[in-house]
C-alpha cells in the first residue's frame, strides 16, 4: 500500500472529529456505577506490565471509533514501519530516523536499509558495557592509577536533558539495589558558573568526563570542554586520561588522542531521541553498569513493538497521540502538563519538554508547505505532590483548561518509609494522585463560587508497580512514540529543528562585532 | 479618594486597549536606526541598578498612553497603598497581605494597621541572624558538641520553591565571596524517596533541620518530619537538638520543646510570598549569614518602593503587569515563559510558576463574582542557553506565540572563565541572549519556508551587572509586585488558593477508605 503524506485537515476522519467537540462531560461520565466501570474499561496495557488509563479523558465510544479510523486513514503504523526500515523520514535534513533501532530490531526493520546502522548501534552498546566494566573493576584508571568514582557528562540539549533525567530516575533505585557504580554529574550551560559549580563539588582526580557532541562543533560543549580541562590540569591530572567522547564518526572528536576512547552515534539519531544511544548509554553504563542500561533498552524496545499495533486499544502511544491531537486541535487547549508522582522523575518533564516541543513545534508541513491548524502544545510539569502546592491552583480553577498526563507507581524505589496517621508516605503519594484525577475531572459544586470546581479537566494516568530500568524505558519510549505519531498526524517533520538556527547565526555576529541597529544596542546593554 | 474594585472589562481604558490589538509589528519597529533608538528608549530603571527593557514588546506610544490611563483608572498604586497599610486585601480568607512589610516599611505603611506585624517580622529577622551567628560560631551545636555544617529545609510549596530557588541563586556567589557558611538541602515531596535520597547524601550528625509549616498541619511536611527524625535517631542523635521550626504562633509547632527554637510568621504572609519572611530567612541566614539575608531584603524593599510610583515609566513592575495583561487579554496569548540566562537561576522559573499561577489562576473575581475574561497564563521556563537546545524551536516557529521574559547579567558569579574562539563563556552567554531577543522579535525571511522565522514574538529583558543578594531581591520583588498589579487589574484575589482544597479533601477520603465509584477504582489501580 502506498503511503500518503497529507495535511491533517485533508483527512475525512479529522473533519468528523472536529464535529465531536465538547461531546463528553467528564463529571457525568465518571459518576456512579458507570463511572467506576469506565475507569476499569478505559485502560490499555503497556509494555513492562504498565497501564495507560484514559477514563478521565474527553472521549467516548463514538470518538474512539473515529480515532481508530483516523489512525488508519493517516496510515500511522505504515509510516512507523517505513521509519523503522530506514526511509528518509527527516525530509528537511534528508536523513533516516533510527533511534528505535538503538534498542533492538522492531518489526521488519532489517528488511529495510538499516543493517549497517544496527551493527554500529549494537557494537557501541557492547563497547560501552565493556568499557564501564573495566572502569568499575579498576582496569581503566587515571594516569596515577586512581579508580574513577564519578562520571561527569558535558553536553547540552539532547546530550543533557534525557541522560540527566534518566540518571536521576534510577539513582535511588540503583543505590537501593547495590548497583550505583559511579555518581553522575552534568555540565550543560555555557554560563561558566555551571561548570565552576560542578567542578567545585566533585573530586576531580577521581572523575571521568564524557564529552558529548554529535557534530563535535557545539559551541557550549566545546567551551566547557576546555574550561573543564583547565580544572583537570589544576588538579594535577592529565586531561586526556580523564575524558572520553561520544560523537559521530565524522566529527573532529572521533578517533582523537585527546580522549581515552570514543563511542559513536550517527546522524540518524536526533539529539532529543538519543537517551538510548551512546549519548545516554555511556553515562548510564558507567553509573549503573551495562546490564542496567540493557534493561532500560529492553523496556524501550517492548514499547516500540507495542507501537506497531494497528488497534488503538493495543497501542497506548498511538491512542495517547490521538487524544492529544483531539485536545489540541478539536478542544483547542494550547498547553499540556506532565505530572509524575515520583521525585525520581523530577527532570522527566524537562526532558519531555524538549522531546515534544522541539519535535512538533513546527509551522510548516514536512514538505515546507502551509498548514492551517495548530501543532505541538506548550508542555510543562513538575513532580507531584510538589506541583499541588504550586501551580495546580490554575489547573483546577484557571480560565483555560490544561490537559494533564499523570504518572504513578505503587512502590517507592528506596523501600524506606514511615507510617503517619495510619498510612505510609508512599500511600499518601498515591492517594493524592487518585484524588487529583477525580478532582480535576469531576469537580465539585459549592454555594461559594470561589470554592466551586467546574471539573471537566481531562487527565490520563500511566501506572506501574515501581520505577525500574524497564518501566522507565517503556515510559520514555511511550512518549517518544506518541510524539512520532502526532508528527505523522500533523504531517510535520518531527526530526529537524530549523527554528534554533537563527539564534546561532546572530550570536556569531554579536561575538564577531559585525552588528548594527537594534542588535548592536542589545549587545551594548547585555554584554 | 475612594478605591473601587471593578472587573477589568468595565474599565474604559481596557476597552480602548482591546481596540489596539496587533498594532505593533516588531520586525518593523525594531529595524534600522529607529529600531536602535527604540531599544535605548524603551527601558525603565529598576532598583539595585537594574533595568527593565521592553523594546521588543508589542507596544507603542499610543498603547503606552492607554496603559498609563488604565493604571490610573484601575487605581493600581492606591490599591497597593491600601495593601501596605493593612487593609484586608485577601477578601476570601479575610486577611491582610503583608509580605512587603517583611523587608521594610514601604510608603506610609505605618500609618495603617500594621505596627504589631512589623514588630514581629523585624524581631524575627534579628532573631534568625543571632541564631545563625551562634550556629556558625559553634555556640549552638548538636548534643555531642558537633558543629552543624549543613542545613536542611523540610517544607513544600511556598516553604520550598522560593527558599530553594533563592539558595541556589546565591550559592555560587556566596562560595566565591567566602560567605557560604553552611550548605543547604531541601526535602519537600511526600514521596518517601525524596527524604531517603537527601538523608543518604548528607552527614546527619552535622545537619540542622528546619521544619517549615505555617499551619503546622501540612500533610507532606509532618510525614517528612517524623521520617527524618527516624534517620536522625538511627544516626545516634537526638532529633530535638537537630531541628528548628518556622511556623505561626498559633500552630502546634510553636513553643514546642521538640525543636531547638522556633521562628514565626503569621497568616498575613502567603506561602508563595514567604521567601522574605522566616520561611526563607531561617535557611538563608543559616546558609549565608544574616547580613546576606539583609542585603536580599534591601533589594526587595527598594523594588517595593519603586512599585509605588504612579508613572509607569518609573514603575517597572506595574509596566510589566500592564504589558502582561495586554498580551493575555488583548493579544490572547495563553502562556508565557521566563528565561534567565544564568544557571544560578535554574529554579527561579519554578518558583515564579507557583507565585504567578497560584496567585492569578482564578475564575471568579475577588467578591466571588463572574468574570468574562481570561486571568493568569501558564508560566514555564528554564535557564538559557539550555532552553535554546530544548523548547526554543516551538517558541521560534510554533503555531502559537509565547511572550518571553528574559533575565541577564553582565558578570558571572564565580569569576572563573575561559576564552575560546576569542570570547569568554560569559560573553557567549550574553551574546546568545542579545541574539535571541532579535531573532524572536525580528525573525528572518528565507526562500525555504522551513527556514523562515515570522518574528513578532514579544520579549522583554531584565538586566543587571551581576546576580547578588540585592539584585536577586529586586528581581524577586519585581515579579511579586507584577503579580499583585495583575491581580488588581483582573480584580481577582491573588492571595488565596481555594483551588487546592478539593484534592486535599479527596485524598483524606482515599486514605480513610470512605470512597466509591470512580475514585475507588482509581485508588484500587494506583495504591
Amino acid at each position: 500500500m502506498e503511503v500518503k503524506w497529507n495535511n491533517l485537515d485533508t483527512l475525512e476522519n479529522y473533519k468528523k472529529l472536529l464535529s465531536l467537540k465538547d461531546n463528553v462531560k467528564l463529571p457525568e461520565v465518571l459518576s456512579g456505577v458507570s463511572g467506576a466501570e469506565r475507569v476499569k474499561k478505559y485502560s490499555v496495557p503497556m509494555a513492562s506490565g504498565m497501564k495507560y488509563n484514559y477514563a478521565a479523558k474527553q472521549v467516548n465510544e463514538q470518538i474512539l471509533t473515529v480515532m481508530q479510523k483516523l489512525a488508519d486513514e493517516a496510515q500511522l503504523t505504515e509510516k512507523y514501519d517505513l521509519l523503522l526500515k530506514g526511509e528518509v523520514i527527516n525530509t528537511g535534513e534528508k536523513r533516516k530516523v533510527l533511534h528505535q533501532l538503538t534498542r533492538g530490531v522492531t518489526g521488519n526493520a532489517l528488511e529495510g536499509n538499516v543493517k549497517q546502522e544496527y551493527e554500529l548501534y549494537s557494537s557501541q552498546i557492547k563497547a560501552m558495557a565493556d568499557f564501564a566494566e573495566k572502569v568499575h573493576s579498576g582496569k581503566i584508571t587515571s594516569e596515577s592509577g586512581e579508580k574513577f568514582t564519578t562520571v561527569v557528562q558535558i553536553g547540552i540539549g539532547g546530550s543533557d536533558l534525557g541522560p540527566r533525567a534518566m540518571y536521576l530516575a534510577l539513582e535511588n533505585w540503583a543505590r537501593t539495589e547495590g548497583k550505583l557504580k559511579m555518581k553522575a554529574r552534568f555540565i550543560s550551560n555555557v554560563d561558566p558558573d555551571d561548570a565552576s559549580f560542578v567542578m567545585s563539588e566533585i573530586d576531580v582526580a577521581h572523575s571521568l568526563f564524557i564529552l558529548v557532541s554529535k557534530s563535535g562543533t557545539t559551541q557550549e560543549t566545546l567551551a566547557n570542554e576546555l574550561f573543564v580541562k583547565n580544572f583537570i590540569k589544576e588538579a594535577g591530572c592529565n586531561p586526556n586520561k580523564h575524558m572520553i567522547a561520544v560523537t559521530s564518526q565524522t566529527s573532529p572528536l572521533a578517533n582523537n588522542p585527546d580522549y581515552l576512547t570514543s563511542f559513536y552515534i550517527d546522524d540518524y539519531i536526533g539529539g532529543r531521541y538519543s537517551s538510548s544511544s551512546a549519548v545516554g548509554g555511556a553515562v548510564l553504563s558507567l553509573a549503573f553498569g551495562g546490564e542496567v542500561f540493557a534493561l532500560f533498552l529492553k523496556g524501550m524496545h517492548e514499547a516500540d513493538v507495542t507501537a506497531l499495533e494497528k488497534d488503538i486499544f493495543k497501542n497506548p502511544s498511538m491512542l495517547d497521540a490521538l487524544i492529544g491531537v483531539y485536545e489540541r486541535n478539536v478542544q483547542e487547549y494550547p498547553s499540556t502538563a506532565v505530572l509524575p508522582y515520583s521525585q525520581a522523575l523530577s527532570r522527566f518533564p524537562a526532558h519531555l519538554q524538549q522531546a515534544d516541543m522541539e519535535s512538533n513545534g513546527k509551522h510548516v508541513n514536512r514538505f515546507g508547505g502551509k498548514i492551517d491548524y495548530v501543532t505541538g502544545p506548550v508542555l510543562f510539569g513538575e513532580p507531584g505532590t510538589n506541583g499541588q502546592h504550586s501551580f495546580y491552583q490554575l489547573l483546577h480553577q484557571g480560565t483555560n483548561i490544561v490537559p494533564l498526563q499523570f504518572v504513578g507507581f505503587k512502590d517507592s524505589q528506596c523501600g524506606k518509609d514511615i507510617v503517619v496517621d495510619g498510612s505510609t508516605s508512599q500511600k499518601k503519594l498515591c492517594a493524592n494522585l487518585a484524588a487529583q484525577i477525580v478532582a480535576f475531572a469531576c469537580g465539585k459544586t459549592d454555594a461559594d463560587p470561589n470554592k466551586c470546581f467546574t471539573g471537566g479537566r481531562p487527565c490520563s494516568v500511566i501506572s506501574a508497580q515501581k520505577l525500574t530500568p524497564e518501566t522507565l524505558g517503556t515510559l520514555l519510549a511511550h512518549f517518544e512514540n506518541k510524539i512520532m505519531f502526532q508528527g505523522f498526524l500533523w504531517n510535520v517533520n518531527s526530526f529537524d529543528q530549523e527554528g534554533v538556527q537563527l539564534g546561532k547565526v546572530l550570536t556569531k555576529k554579536v561575538l564577531s562585532g559585525e552588528i548594527d541597529g537594534a542588535l548592536k544596542e542589545y549587545a551594548a546593554m547585555l554584554l
